[in-house]
């Protein structure tokens, strides 16, 4: 049994869904050393998201960024506008998103499906560098 | 510590929200055996996903499947829609919904609430066979 | 590598978003005892839900049940209401909320965002008392 963690940050992204599964493997090349185990990744953050979706069709992420502002518009009414009328739609996506992945590891490599990516949902309009706590748990090769 | 980790298939089944606890159960034996721990499923799709909720009253996931159709309807515009009205959605709703559950193990058994079941969300309209990796860690008896 | 798992209350609640961070470190003190790892919580209910959000500014936890009420509205047709109006919306905000939380520990303490706090969503109108599932594993220090 052997605990790997370490945090690092994202490229600094405006609002949007991302594929992030290549920038997350390389940030944690320790996946690698694991022959069975679990990988959590977690956002330090409450105007972002981390999930799993489509890793090939960019309009995935394009119609998912749309299918969530309409779950959360920013014409609804908020008490909460500090930071501008994407502030609370961003806090409302994000629960609804999650703040965390865990994700099986086997054989040294993450076990998703052929067609699932890792995605970093960023809520807020301007340009923001989000961390991620990264956990590994497993049994070594 | 000890760790076991399995792919299986759930039954296919056409677009609905399903009771799978015992389904699961009956895959993962070696639950039995762990004295503490934690139970990772994790569905390998992008159009499916996996959560915790009512076990008794088959109304409650006939109107699961019904409001999460109001929360990403066909209707909405939507660019990617290769493989028909119910695609983009299905991506919607599953990263909605989340594609694994952890769950705690306490003395052989999931230590899940009275109430609570396990569901598999299907989002496409046709058929699907989906994969789950399940994945166990704990100390044993 | 050790383990830790317990089972506590929350005090009861009427239906809102309650920031509970300093209520589950009381009930968890074992966290303190861990240099790596990782905490689960699992609520064992599924008409009330725990995410992390915004642990500051009250509104933001109103917003969050106005709008969570706006995403599953009493209104939509429902074939489940033995108990009430409340009764089915409750069950969609748990499953898109989710029941459970992974969160890393790190120098005996959670490794959570500034502005982080781990939040209970109740969703049902009278008040409850909601249980959850604590399960720590990690390397002591």
């Amino acid at each position: 049994m052997s605990w790997s963690q370490k945090t690092f940050s994202l490229s600094p992204r405006t609002r949007g869904s991302y594929l992030i599964t290549d920038e997350v493997v390389q940030a944690v090349p320790e996946i690698a050393n694991y022959k069975v185990g679990l990988l959590n990744l977690f956002i330090q953050h409450t105007s972002a998201a981390l999930t799993l979706n489509e890793n090939w069709d960019p309009d995935v992420r394009d119609d998912m960024t749309d299918a969530l502002d309409r779950v959360a518009p920013e014409s609804a009414p908020y008490r909460h506008d500090d930071e501008g009328p994407d502030d609370m739609p961003a806090h409302v996506k994000s629960s609804l998103i999650g703040a965390s992945l865990t994700i099986p590891i086997k054989d040294g490599r993450l076990a998703t499906g052929t067609w699932q990516g890792i995605w970093l949902c960023e809520f807020r309009r301007y340009r923001h560098q989000r961390k991620i706590v990264a956990t590994i748990q497993g049994e070594r090769k």
